[in-house]
């Protein structure tokens, strides 16, 4: 049985509801899921837009809000439109990646998107981020100092280096031995392909 | 029971499976498909690209042909990817267009898209459109001089036209009572819609 690599950035929409439901979905398949936080920026930036390409191209954006809202519905979750949209989630992804291995980062990372798409809170503020620590026990300031240090922005670039080497363009993608799947819709054959459903 | 509103364009890849499998589909959940043959050309062009976005992004397009592939082996569809990408597809539209409220049309439109992803044949070439519709036992020299008429042109046009101003951006999309489901994926979502079940 291979894990499940979850590669997400917490600006991203459908990763939203991809991060709410990966680790439910993986424990009922019988495997594990490996958090891997990532920047879509320096990737989009390698593809010539300097924002989201749900802003850049206005009737995939429109599209886009509108099928999210169908999926959190159907999935059962709050979503609230973020009135900054994408929201800078450089620190956010540094905490992740701190929290990569620990027991609570699962907990944090699902709190970060609620935090972003279903209560409009700027996961860019420290501030927010540290209210968001401390909600789940942690020792926030602890945290947001060890996030800032030399060794956790390095291993972000290189998290985002390797995205772009497996073939990553976007988010939330899957990864199973090296087999990529894209988008929230592809969870369950990405699933399989962990069990050795292998078309 | 709400029809489900089928719009393609004979270039797209993920356009193959949704044609081949909607009308079995949809007659399964108890409607009807009305066939939309239209051209991403112009609406590409109005979002800036003069080629698919899968050959002005490589690592999109690379993800696009494996994903196609693992997608067309789970549901039994035979692929060969097409040695020009996209193919020319306004004479095989315009003939579509013709066949759209015939009996011959849908035939005609999956014969279109298994000669372009099955078999490799170049659908640009009108012996190989005559070669289509002969195979189905139609009169081949008068449909594709019905194809060429200015109302069959304007009416291709005027589809593409009402393409964009539903919000289409890509192929397939699906449209059941103004709502937009776009991708090959969101097939179900659209049957769901059609049955009234509306999150």
């Amino acid at each position: 049985m291979s894990s499940l690599h979850f590669w997400f950035e917490f600006a991203s929409t459908y990763s939203y509801p991809a991060a709410m439901r990966v680790e439910a979905r993986a424990a009922a398949a019988g495997t594990t899921v490996v958090w891997r936080p990532f920047l879509l920026g320096p990737i989009f930036q390698d593809q010539g837009w300097n924002d989201s390409p749900f802003n850049i191209y206005p009737a995939k954006g429109r599209y886009m809000w509108r099928d999210l809202e169908r999926l959190c519905r159907k999935e059962g979750l709050p979503l609230r439109r973020p009135s900054r949209f994408p929201r800078p989630s450089l620190l956010a992804a540094r905490v992740a990646c701190v929290g990569a291995e620990e027991p609570w980062g699962p907990a944090f990372v699902r709190a970060v998107y609620h935090a972003n798409f279903a209560e409009d809170r700027d996961i860019a503020d420290p501030d927010v981020v540290g209210a968001i620590l401390a909600t789940l026990g942690l020792d926030a300031a602890a945290l947001a100092e060890r996030a800032q240090r030399v060794e956790i922005k390095a291993r972000l670039r290189a998290s985002t280096d390797e995205a772009a080497a497996l073939g990553i363009f976007g988010a939330p993608s899957f990864v199973v031995d090296g087999e990529l799947f894209w988008g929230t819709d592809r969870l369950d054959d990405a699933l399989a392909w962990a069990r050795g459903a292998r078309p």
